[in-house]
């Protein structure tokens, strides 16, 4: 299977890569490292991601900027910063990457759990990603050619735990094996429409 | 108590606002109606608004558009249409009505079942109704002066139940009273950061 992961180099992209890379022939993208670079707020760059990459029978999206930062310091603009990446980028990559998907292939979007579960500072991340959950269900519906869809939602993973567990009190990090399960769910398993939840 | 509705004059905010009027103050607003008018797309337009109201105890947002269309058919901008009028209309109500509303105030804002469970042709509706749904959760754990804000978000209702019952095989239509006593649960009220869900 023809698997394109968006963020490959990520945190978690880096992780999901490794747990295909035996079985699977992945293209790596980032901003600025892979295979490929795409920036996903900008829907001319991800036509010509797809342009170069050509066709796929997975793409798969760990990527996508969000503001955090307390309500009351977050301006319009700050919030149409994770509109415009993480939302919109994620939306983008499904409407242009139709295109670009053999039939029978699957879409698997990045959420989390601030959609359910918001912490402190994270009035336009769990907004963002609140949207993706609802997308992801809507557009499942709609899809043809067999095609699939779903959302990978975690809580703090193991290896973001130094650099996010202030914000996240009481939250016991995922280990990531647990995460690229999730993502391996949607990508080689027969899930439509799906929140897939993933906790310690 | 004085209550601000934005969207009084349309299909569920008249009977919200029929509903309150015998023991409250309402001001009512609209795009084209009211005793104000405001275009929530555009933050400047409720700065305005807010001016000439003055302080009020609750704001109730009904109002907000978003395109209703097959997937394929929606553009970019398209989806920008919900994400500046339903989404971050309603978001900027907050940002900017914190400094119009009287300490122990609420904000109620207006979802839709679509985010839970979406039909044919709602992607973009759907993913709006779902960043409000995260968006109150969110901020319900940063609002100061015991503000409160919740979000209703009912089913198909009985009174546009002509108009959109074609797009919800199957959904029982909701009483409007039931409909009002949503809204009347967050405005006089104490619950807060709730998604209050109204089915038939």
């Amino acid at each position: 299977m023809k698997i394109l992961i968006v963020g490959a180099n990520g945190t978690i992209g880096k992780k999901v890569t490794a747990s295909l890379a035996d079985k699977h022939e992945i293209i790596k993208v980032g901003k600025n490292s892979g295979q490929y670079q795409v920036e996903i707020s900008d829907a001319v760059s991800i036509e010509e991601m797809f342009k170069k990459s050509g066709k796929v029978d997975a793409i798969v999206c760990i990527a996508g900027d969000a503001k955090w930062d307390k309500f009351n310091n977050l301006s319009e603009e700050d919030f149409y910063i994770g509109i415009k990446s993480k939302l919109m980028g994620q939306v983008n990559l499904v409407r242009i990457g139709q295109n670009y998907i053999n039939p029978g292939g699957s879409f698997t979007l990045t959420a989390g759990i601030l959609a359910d579960h918001p912490v402190d500072k994270t009035t336009s991340a769990a907004m963002v990603n609140g949207g993706i959950h609802s997308f992801v269900k809507a557009v499942a519906l709609e899809l043809e050619n067999g095609l699939r869809i779903n959302a990978v939602s975690a809580d703090l993973v193991e290896d973001a735990k130094e650099k996010y567990e202030d914000y996240f009190p009481g939250h016991t990090p995922v280990p990531m094996d647990k995460v690229a399960d999730g993502y391996k769910k949607s990508i080689l398993g027969k899930v439509n429409g799906e929140i897939i939840k993933i906790v310690a």
